[in-house]
């Protein structure tokens, strides 16, 4: 990064911002200048909101995601079915599909997908764990991992180590999104909706 | 914001990070998780870094700029000519001529442009204290504001009240930015372009 004329301390704070999602050097300079013109409005509520959520959010110990209390509220929640478990790679799936509401049973949050290329073995993610649940009165086992060659790497690997355990495995329907224009949609995505096309 | 299974704690830092420039609803909820996912390798140090900007950086009396010392490193220096004054809206901007390397006098910050729309008048900018420095002994007043409606209104208030002092007033060159390529810019920057074209 060029020098300018602000002290280490602005610098330090560019780097850090920089490490978040979606901020880059330049955006992080922006929003360092932002905290620092907003201190009482941003940056002070900012820092208390972070030491909060640090001292309040845990991971849950049965399905990995992060909540208040561990086991999650998800977890606690009678109403949900415990027959059908719906398994991610992360935490921000789950979020997606609880904001669309299309799911009432329980999750199991991998926490990542494997990737020969970034060293991600299945002793990195909640496998083991994810077999034990499994074992436990599961009917079916949905995995909605990404449609990425890793995350259809780890459904082949968890289609394998399931097999045995003779329980329903799934995945989601691939095809052209809902308000997707085929233009610009890629050939797999074309080739899957074609492949799996239904009759009206 | 769609309700999920998180608490209180996590939608209040996801709302904080969203008034972040760069970073979105969604971006933000990514950040949060990767906060949360990295506590000591980046939430913390983050907050630390928060918390000693804060604490370290402050508003030069002289020029408007941020730094550790007020007056600022670059109104303290000698070697800067203090008969050259380069006027910009926002400190993001001084920064940025600063690691360009293209200027060696001493700066204004003005804290903004003139916006109707946006109840920016004269009186919430650093226009009183702009005159005041021009009054001690400056040449010429660079007025590097942004090509914009606002910045361009701001120029022209400015060479209005700056007019009876019978200081030198200048502005940056408008014309095709070095590497652009003319088939993505907007008619107004070719046009001046072509008006301010030069004999080779």
């Amino acid at each position: 990064m060029a020098t300018h004329s602000a002290g280490p301390e602005i610098e330090r704070l560019i780097q850090l911002l920089a490490k978040l999602p979606g901020l880059g050097p330049r955006s992080a300079r922006r929003a360092a200048l932002t905290l620092l013109k907003k201190r009482e409005a941003l940056l002070e509520p900012l820092g208390a909101a972070m030491r909060e959520a640090a001292a309040a959010i845990r991971v849950c110990e049965i399905c990995g995601n992060l909540d208040t209390t561990s086991p999650c509220a998800l977890c606690r929640d009678p109403r949900r079915d415990a027959h059908l478990l719906c398994v991610v790679e992360d935490v921000a799936d789950l979020w997606a599909l609880e904001r669309a509401g299309v799911f009432r049973g329980k999750y199991h949050v991998l926490g990542g997908a494997l990737s020969a290329l970034d060293g991600i073995t299945p002793e990195r993610l909640n496998v083991a764990s994810l077999l034990k649940r499994v074992g436990e009165g599961v009917d079916e086992v949905i995995l909605a991992v990404n449609a990425t060659v890793e995350g259809q790497t780890t459904a082949h690997y968890l289609m394998d180590m399931l097999a045995a355990s003779g329980v329903k495995v799934t995945r989601l329907a691939h095809g052209v999104p809902v308000g997707g224009e085929l233009d610009y949609l890629d050939e797999g995505t074309l080739n899957a909706a074609f492949k799996a096309r239904r009759a009206l």
